[in-house]
């Protein structure tokens, strides 16, 4: 073939003809071959532990997305105890009843120290009884993402269960046959960790919308099964028919319709018991009533909030961990339900966390003080039953918090001379709302200005306190043993409380 | 010790003292562990060529900032010298004189297929006798960037000679003992090649201005010395004292005036000979005199365009290689004078390149026939002598594309009947400026509409020919030899001409 500039080409090549040409074709561009291409996919959680040379004395972390549904924090436990580490360090988000593996692990020396940001179940009862040798240290779930995003918390091993993973180790939760929806608590883990270890049932060819980065991940394990999304519901999906608890609702939610709070472009946040969705269901009729729109709702999503959404009630949802599969499905769907790391949750050494951005938070106490101190750590006997979570975050970090109980729970008093365990600070409680009357923080001079005229039944803690002796008679004083067996840090890493043996 | 809760806490602990502490605390982050910290350090070539499994009929490149100075292809050569690598495939961006051991293993079957821009000395003279075993292809330097780009040459394996690199795998030219300023050429091979190693003598804990992005690069090699950064220095400092030199770059100074090319924001690329500088020294006096500031100069960056960057006479350059030292300083000195990749100044795949936007370049050619193509491939016996370069590429894409020549280069005529090889196709040269006249291309109407009232000697290209011709008479014509033994392949992958065996 001779081409355009008169030279012999062999017919197998292709002639110039002419400088333009190439506006012609098709432009042909091959992706580049960046790191991230290297994640090395594995078929078992032993070959993980042979490829990292995982071994005693390391921290492993774990998140509690599946919450009681997660299978994979139990599985790694059977390949620890049949390598048989000792003295590892577990630094779950969460432990919750079905992690039963654990319990063996503690009683053998396989586990000896544990942070985590709450626990109930077996796990919480053998470490109540001290039979964990180290030390369990509970922390919030901001200070937990600023524990491990200042080096104080240092992760060996991060195991994050991811229900969708790509060919290029991107993750996400919002769908698979183990959807969990976001996986807020595990960004700090994914982007500190030494070693991150994606464990999936399902792995795609591409995910158009990644939570997890897969230029962090190292590995990816696939297995035959990560959790039962059914396990991740949290609570109840039906708000309360106690008559004490809807009074209790309605009531706060009259009060903050008074304190003009409910406004346009307000924000919320509440927990996902039967009488917070009551608080939810009042807040929603008065948001219609008065054509209110609120900017956010954050937390642990639910399917009120979700509703509230699809009703245009608030702009968006800020969603750290999905509490029901409604929540999955909506983040899985909607562009404005949004998730977000625990760290830009409420990490205090972040700016503009979206916990400092809330107008009000409603939340609950297994105790609570005189100067207004909350427990939700333990028990009035002393057992482990919970922990902050969010608790002390949202609490310090929002405009106006408020906690709602009834005086009495199982025949015991709400209102202590001291706590069990201070897990959140009165000072950063401004109201408690009981069936019997209100009491406000005497450090908010301006909510009982506000309130003074209202038809609140206003009183001091001290009354509700002594109201409910009059029901109860004065309970008897729970002696603590002397044994410390952990520590409740406060979110900045300071200590607020010890944790004692029963 | 008893904190603000009224809570004991051990003395080795810090105590809760209010909420609001921590702000008063100093915020410690750490890095985040991106896989880019991964990066592989070797002490040896030979430990790559075992990681990474270097074989037989496996594609390797290098680029040529260190010119005839580079020590990294004579190494890498060595090795497969030793272990006797069968049929590889060469792509280097260019081929300098002191590439001897190239020669060796072309001849023992070593090397077998080579990709490469330009070449001259030994090699190119092996291969011009026929000792390659398989093809030459020259490309174009936007070319390469688009043939690596599209995927139509894979790299196996890329060794990026680079003066220093950081504990990250970052790394730059542009200081170290073997400094030799942007890596322009290497920048594909860095971003496409399946294994990528840098090949460095001097490692620092972290590159503040990096050209090289070490989420790309996957294995680090120390060894004693890269190169000899004396050997980048291209031809001369100096410019002519030639009296046939020097008129042709005034005329073609006088021209670019004349034609009102040289305005404020204008920019423009030459070549580094010694005419080359003529005609930028007289370009700078008609700026100073007339007080324009041109927008930028590119290229292969000298001295002389270093000064013009100081003198604020041009705002930017745009760097693709340093061709001395002052280019290496003042790359590393001066925020103005800028790196680009090969793919960014002319790959006809990309968008906006920095050729694109060029108001005139002046060029040379070793030989140029009546349709003005260009053979700066071969001298007029055929033999390999050097390559396009960036020649056809900006020859192209340049507004106003002039070639400068004396008429008779020893005793040789520049004009030909028919040029040995063409390099540039003849529709995008369009003025030849010549001792004896200049031509102008018949395609380039509004050149000769501009110049016809003018004092310059126009002439046609023809009418060159024939002054030539007197005086040198009628040269014999040189018989090609049938035997193809590589291609010019245009930028845009078809083919423009055939190389000859001698």
């Amino acid at each position: 073939m001779i081409n355009s500039v008169n030279r012999f080409i062999p017919d197998n090549l292709i002639a110039y003809q002419g400088s333009d040409e190439y506006k012609n074709k098709k432009r042909i561009l091959i992706d580049k071959k960046q790191k991230q291409l290297k994640t090395v996919f594995l078929n078992s959680i032993e070959e993980a532990f042979d490829l990292y040379n995982i071994k005693s004395e390391m921290c492993l972390s774990f998140h509690h997305h599946l919450r009681n549904g997660d299978f994979v924090i139990q599985k790694v436990c059977e390949v620890i105890k049949e390598r048989d580490l000792k003295n590892l360090h577990f630094a779950p988000s969460s432990i919750f009843p079905s992690y039963t593996n654990i319990v063996d692990l503690i009683k053998t020396g396989n586990i000896t120290d544990i942070h985590t940001n709450y626990l109930n179940g077996p796990v919480a009862k053998t470490i109540s009884e001290g039979n964990l040798s180290g030390k369990l240290i509970m922390n919030t779930h901001g200070g937990r993402a600023r524990l491990i995003e200042s080096g104080d918390l240092k992760i060996n091993i991060a195991f994050i269960a991811c229900p969708v993973v790509d060919k290029l180790g991107n993750g996400t939760g919002s769908y698979g046959k183990s959807a969990c929806g976001t996986l807020g608590y595990a960004i700090s883990d994914l982007e500190y960790a030494d070693v991150v270890i994606l464990v999936t049932d399902t792995i795609v060819e591409k995910i158009e919308h990644k939570q997890i980065d897969g230029s962090y991940v190292d590995a990816v394990i696939q297995i035959n099964q990560i959790g039962d999304s059914n396990g991740i519901i949290s609570g109840t999906t039906k708000l309360t028919k106690d008559p004490i608890g809807l009074k209790i609702a309605k009531e706060c939610s009259m009060i903050l319709k008074e304190l003009g709070v409910i406004k346009n472009g307000f924000s919320m946040q509440t927990g996902a018991g039967k009488t917070s969705l009551a608080v939810v269901k009042y807040i929603r009729d008065i948001m219609i009533e008065d054509g209110i729109k609120g900017s956010f709702a954050s937390g642990g999503i639910t399917a009120s909030y979700v509703q509230m959404l699809e009703e245009n009630l608030f702009d968006k949802l800020y969603d750290v961990q999905c509490f029901d599969l409604e929540a999955v499905e909506s983040y899985h769907k909607n562009k404005n339900h949004l998730a977000m790391s625990a760290s830009q949750y409420g990490n205090p050494f972040e700016n503009n966390t979206v916990a400092s951005r809330l107008s009000f938070v409603v939340l609950g106490a297994a105790e609570i003080d005189l100067d207004f101190n909350v427990n939700v750590t333990t028990d009035s006997m002393g057992y482990l039953i919970g922990g902050s979570g969010g608790h002390a975050d949202i609490a310090h970090e929002a405009d106006l918090t408020i906690v709602i109980s009834p005086l009495i729970k199982s025949r015991i008093p709400l209102i202590k001379d001291e706590v069990m365990t201070v897990t959140t600070p009165g000072c950063d409680i401004d109201m408690l709302i009981t069936e019997r009357g209100i009491a406000i923080n005497p450090n908010r001079l301006d909510l009982l200005e506000k309130l003074k005229n209202s038809h609140f039944p206003l009183v001091s803690i001290k009354e509700l306190y002594d109201i409910t002796h009059k029901i109860t008679g004065v309970p008897k004083k729970i002696l603590k043993s002397s044994e410390i067996i952990g520590y409740v840090e406060y979110r900045d890493g300071s200590f607020i409380d010890c944790i004692y043996k029963i």
